[in-house]
């Protein structure tokens, strides 16, 4: 950054008191991270108070008075530099974060902590026991506390638009909706056309690895992408993720299964993705607000551009498939095509997660109606599982035997506000065609190249255009520089149809006409 | 800890400022094992810059102000109870950490700390370039700080007493210097007639196996041994520690040798020691300063119990031979004795940690001599190599061919203070023997159990007697409960004795008389 300017001094003294606050967020993810990994049982409890005095501090640090001064000082002298001037973007986006954090009193975030914490621990055990009616209080005070939480951000057209500003800033429910709308119109019809043809055999995927041999296999393949393991490691959990430390340690965490040789791959692949992002942020935005993914919709496009636009691509496996069958000689006899196709089964199923590229924010899009409609009191907690059921029979023809496959099945109303999450997994997927799109305009060479086992193309071509930028500007911000367009569904779904209809034998007149929003 | 009575509102007070205090030090802890085990090594400048930042919080915290208030008004109402009441204790034991702590002023402690940050990475390169000279104005300020860091307290006897005190509470050079004279007269001799016997052949111990399973033959001895892996675990860094997190998570590191049977086996066992002490401090002393290991000695004679009087022991293997061979083929032709004898060699060298029983504290007693000298201005830095030298000669018979196995041999100079720290591996030595010694005159049946493996005896007896009070009682209050006298030689002689005289051949008359002390 800059030296000798007039805001020099102020702006150092910014960055000292925001250091200390983003490092106790680090701290505590470090916390976090080894209670998933390594932490044996009996650390628990201590585990959750320290994270509760960590994060209290975290907080102070954060919202301490003097940042408010510091940026009121720094405003006027800032106005005058371009908006992309790193010191213009770190008080706009302090600004912002600052006010945010400053507007909801300590002690509702306290309160809402505790019930989440409370919550979670109840989800884990009524979860398996197909038991909604014990989360059923439970989910009615989190969507009370979150509908609380809006409040305090008066002036929303909708409730549900600050809970998801916190995580994709700029977006809203009103711009949200036409955009899934558009997507659902396109997505039935193909999920539709899909599983009306015959369905691939994922079935030969299904054999018994030693967990090393999946483990190194995706070690290799990340290694290739650029996952840099100097800032970086991959360790074991229940529930893979991607964490921080600092721009230094960014680290990743999978699972192998016992009978599926490439679920851990794509699981690894996936987070990588997210890591390579923010490995890829400028070195001296590190302590700063800057220094973080800018919203959950353009970290979910990296993770899912490695995961899918690369890695279930029939490029990549052209290069990685023998090397694949050579790790795993059970797949010798196993055609490439027939391999491919079972990596990218669709199938309409009940399990978000496990879902495929087509059918997955079929998903997620029910999830963001439904907590919607819980926050505007439309939808009453009693009645969600009835919602849910005619949700999924009406987008996927499908009804949970159980509230267990249903509204038990994802741990984030559960452990968190409801709202603001969901939408993020299925920007991911409109963003990362764009972004993928327009780094193979630029750079033409990039699919040979991935066809070739080599990734330095595209991989430098997002860190100079997205990654670098960190939280420097906000998502339609960056597609807007990146793609030279708003957030469009469109290259998205031509790269849906592109993929699936040769994979599937598609004809052009089954396609739905993609409605421009 | 009891309730209803005058001092329990005062009491909880006190608890939940001395909580946040402890838990900060517990998550520090957390930073440097993952920073010693799995960090990246591009997370070093960061994690350097949290752990400055979460030390100087925790650093506020133990000298909040707030804290001497409580204390104060506690004072005059623990004085009517019971010397080991349970709140009597934790006032006592508080507000001597408290004065300590209070004395030094935070701007000296961070003086401190950054120049042993510098030295430590100054010493890391000097040490194989066996360049004293780029380190000897560092270890004069090393020096210079220790003695300014002796003045915050006044009235001390001698200058290394305020040092020894933050590690071993009660013990002075005036009580230390008898002790380690007495145990000399008697080690040197000892080491001299073990000597001039044929040398056992430790070469046979020297065979390639797989690191997997030396870690497995070590996990099970320990599991044994009681280490409960609910509330711990066992991870691989360079030089073994052990650490925790709270007392439900008590951790223990090892390494592996490449050529090495039993060097990762002794060092798990070690580590074992110290973490069992700590797995048996009584749960509701969590979180306040009751919930630690007493002192260095103490905790040394935990980690030489185990891996010396119980695991270099000839029952021990009487047992566990059988399983090793099975574990190691290699060893499969070689008689129990031979290997006793391998584990127990005796041998005159130049390196410290890799010494033996016999030894070991003539290498901690040339150190503890000759810090004490520099602090008190007898010895000057310049001349630390000349005196090293002509120490290890008359105690050892040996000369070090250079520096780098000489006064740089060990980090302690280099990273923390000079003085402090040396003597509390004899004290350990010293203390183990005693608290054994009683043990078995109170259960008799503990050496056959050993025998048969079983350690059950010894594990309840030592965590009744010891672990159970954690730092409630000092060294000296301990030894005098438990053993019902005060620290002595004689139990430790006559252990090494009793092992070494038969095991080379010793006549009684090649015995030095015990001088008691």
């Amino acid at each position: 950054m800059t030296d000798r300017t007039p805001q020099q001094e102020p702006m150092n003294r910014l960055r000292a008191l925001l250091g200390a606050a983003w490092d106790l967020e680090m701290v505590r993810s470090l916390m976090q991270w080894d209670q998933a990994t390594y932490m044996p049982d009996g650390g628990a409890a201590a585990r959750g108070r320290q994270l509760a005095l960590i994060g209290r501090l975290a907080h102070e640090h954060s919202t301490d008075a003097e940042i408010g001064k510091v940026l009121d000082a720094l405003e006027p002298v800032v106005a005058k530099l371009p908006y992309d001037s790193d010191d213009a973007s770190l008080v706009r986006v302090t600004r912002r974060l600052y006010d945010r954090a400053t507007r909801v009193p300590a002690a509702f975030v306290a309160e809402m902590l505790e019930h989440f914490s409370v919550s979670y621990q109840a989800w884990v055990v009524a979860r398996p026991a197909n038991d909604f009616a014990t989360l059923r209080p439970m989910l009615e005070r989190t969507v009370e506390l979150s509908r609380r939480y809006a409040e305090f951000f008066p002036g929303f057209a909708n409730v549900a638009d600050p809970l998801i500003e916190q995580f994709d800033e700029g977006m809203t429910v009103a711009t949200i909706r036409p955009l899934f709308a558009a997507l659902r119109a396109n997505l039935v019809p193909l999920a539709a056309a899909i599983t009306s043809r015959p369905m691939p055999d994922r079935g030969i995927l299904n054999h018994p690895a030693p967990a090393e041999d999946q483990l190194a296999f995706g070690l290799e393949v990340i290694r290739r992408f650029g996952y840099d393991f100097e800032r970086g490691r991959q360790d074991l959990t229940h529930h893979p993720f991607m964490t921080k430390f600092s721009l230094g340690d960014v680290r990743i965490t999978t699972r192998t299964r016992e009978n599926d040789l490439v679920d851990a791959l794509f699981s690894t692949m996936h987070e990588a993705g997210h890591a390579m992002y923010e490995q890829g942020i400028r070195p001296d935005f590190e302590a700063t607000p800057l220094a973080n993914g800018t919203s959950s919709g353009v970290h979910e496009s990296q993770s899912r551009t490695w995961e899918n636009l690369v890695g279930r691509s029939r490029p990549f496996w052209e290069h990685f498939y023998p090397r694949f069958q050579k790790a795993f000689p059970v797949m010798a006899g196993v055609p490439l095509d027939d391999f491919y196709r079972a990596i990218n089964r669709v199938r309409r199923s009940l399990i978000r997660i496990e879902s495929d590229e087509v059918t997955y924010n079929l998903h997620v899009m029910i999830r963001f109606d439904l907590e919607v409609e819980l926050l505007e009191g439309k939808l009453k907690v009693k009645d969600l599982p009835d919602a849910w059921h005619a949700r999924y029979q009406s987008d996927l023809g499908l009804r949970a035997p159980d509230d267990r496959d249903g509204v038990l099945q994802d741990v984030h109303w559960y452990s968190g506000p409801v709202g603001g999450v969901f939408q993020g997994y299925t920007l991911g997927n409109i963003l990362g065609a764009q972004f993928f799109n327009a780094a193979v305009r630029a750079r033409p060479a990039i699919p040979k190249e991935i066809a070739a086992g080599r990734f330095d193309t595209l991989h430098a071509w997002l860190r100079e255009q997205v990654y670098q930028h960190g939280a420097k500007f906000t998502a339609d911000e960056l597609v807007r520089r990146v793609a030279g367009e708003p957030m469009s569904i469109a290259p998205y779904l031509d790269y849906l149809w592109g993929k699936y209809a040769p994979l599937y034998g598609l004809r052009e007149d089954e396609r739905a006409p993609v409605v421009a929003v």
